[in-house]
């Protein structure tokens, strides 16, 4: 059995419920290391069970260790509920965040007498949030391809190249290495940078404007997520103080992650820098997420987190300039939690 | 305005309600071919509203028309609830499968007095059957493509090479044509093949043996899906049987595709022949899908469907085989349903 799977079934207890029923991918493979798909994971402190239907049954018996699997032929509920009842698992919770509102109904249609269904959120993002070692060598790795990457970059993105052109070169280029990327990387050059989520265009780069360029690398899951802003020619005094501003709300919040301290005051810090500089009004979105099997994950860096920072968390940091009309800056890098304070991986 | 965003704008009065919040990407994007992410749609008969954050408004706003895009800074759902005050939209329906059932908490919460929310499913997916010629276009598209990457594969499958190497020259085939997958290729040798979703392996592929290859291509959001059997060198008499069987059990079911019967009988056809020859247990999954902006859609060719076929609709049909330990067979092509029958689009 997966060591996460045992410590997650080990939870259960303290939270008085019999099992729980895990609806969510990437939730699954956090605590089995099996990809799973359309499927559902059932844990109780003493037995856990994969549901699954017959195109996915032998991969996962030859995958899964310490988990039963269970072919469903018409009905992953009914089976679901029907291993319940052999077991006698009676409250059973599930993440509210990873079933429909359809999904619910059915599920109270179908749900035997005697049996609850109990919404109870966040134990496996609790724990997804603290990385453990391997997990933190596996989004290093990312990050070292991630930044090889942009080393290549370097060379692909000169004036002349279409954004698209540039793309196409990064995604041979990653594939050559063997990985792929964790989401589809943004290549914005000129006015097309004001966006914060800019798609690929047919523009030519040109000579004398910036281009940002926003990628991942997702290797067996794991993420990296990077931001960099590419510039040639002749840099504008408007662009510079930007860049530099931007950089230094970087510095600032950076030096404020260490265990204990609330997200919200790593994003206000930033914030306020920029506010300072009349630049605050600029800067729409949240400072920064966390990254492991999801691109996005807990915790959030934003002024409305309620989260605190702990050893072992991955975050983004990633303040922001949009002038609209004219161009946008951002610097992204992945900030480690440690004991004393923090690593940034991005930056070796 | 996109004429299928006014068309279903114009189908809310029959069911007499006053707005309709779609939360799905892609149920948006049908709409009004925006890509859109991480945002709501409301459709009323007189206006719609486009509710998104920062990142998207300028990108949003260039990109839709017709749609009035309004960007919140805290709260989707407050913004939602004020668009839906000001404008007096009293009766609110939404898809229940596409809310999850915290979500469907917040907005029960949020929602202000004399405001109802209606769960009232499928009315966009229903539209989404029935393809367009220019979706079917579009899918025809895939289809030369896809065919064309079969084409080249048949030089790149031999024996001796893996798997994964075979997979790394077809993505290098499909980028240079300017196009993506719709779902990560299945290449599945040998025993491996027995697996109906088999991960790509590292295994080589040998002479005499079977290999099963699934891929779909991706281009602008429409999609396609097809499966081939590929061999070489001496074919045992056992897989030859269950060739032939599978094709067979095939092509009596195209024969059957026609407006007005049910989807359950077609699936039905292939299975009974499948059973006549003991077949049939060996056959674990449904006989096909709809396809276009998403690999699996409405209708589902199975025993349980309660679908009609109507002119118009686009679906897989994809018997299959898999005898444990050894090999798996499936063909998978894709079919148009036309006045008088149907075309197969993926055998032009």
């Amino acid at each position: 059995m997966h060591p996460r799977l045992r410590q997650f079934a080990s939870l259960l207890k303290s939270h008085q419920i019999d099992a729980y029923l895990i609806t969510s991918d990437v939730n699954i493979r956090y605590l089995t290391d099996f990809p799973a798909s359309e499927s559902w994971l059932l844990v109780s402190p003493k037995k856990s069970f994969y549901v699954t239907d017959s195109r996915y049954t032998l991969e996962a018996r030859s995958g899964l260790s310490g988990v039963k699997v269970e072919q469903f032929a018409h009905s992953i509920i009914k089976t679901m509920f029907g291993l319940a009842g052999t077991h006698r698992l009676r409250n059973i919770a599930f993440d509210d965040r990873h079933v429909s509102l359809a999904l619910f109904k059915d599920l109270k249609q179908a749900c035997p007498k005697g049996v609850k269904l109990l919404p109870k959120n966040n134990i496996i993002e609790q724990m997804r949030e603290i990385k453990t070692v391997e997990e933190i060598n596996h989004i290093r790795e990312c990050l070292r391809l991630n930044l090889d990457a942009y080393h290549y970059l370097k060379k692909v993105v000169v004036p002349g190249i279409t954004e698209k052109d540039a793309l196409l070169r990064l995604e041979n280029y990653v594939k050559s290495r063997g990985a792929g990327f964790s989401f589809s990387p943004i290549i914005a050059s000129g006015p097309n940078s004001c966006f914060p989520h800019a798609r690929v265009s047919d523009r030519k780069i040109r000579n004398h404007e910036p281009v940002l360029v926003d990628m991942g690398i997702d290797i067996n899951g794991y993420k990296s997520d990077l931001t960099r802003m590419f510039f040639f020619g002749k840099i504008t005094p408007l662009y510079q103080k930007v860049y530099d501003s931007v950089a230094v709300a970087q510095q600032k919040a950076i030096r404020m992650i260490r265990p204990g301290i609330p997200a919200a005051e790593v994003d206000h810090e930033a914030r306020n820098y920029l506010a300072g500089l009349k630049l605050a009004k600029y800067f729409g979105h949240s400072l920064g997420h966390g990254v492991g099997l999801e691109i996005h994950e807990a915790p959030r860096l934003s002024g409305k987190s309620q989260a605190v920072l702990k050893e072992g968390m991955v975050v983004t940091v990633e303040p922001a300039v949009y002038l609209p009309g004219q161009f946008g800056v951002r610097i992204e890098d992945m900030v480690l939690v440690t004991r004393g304070g923090c690593e940034v991986l991005s930056r070796p």
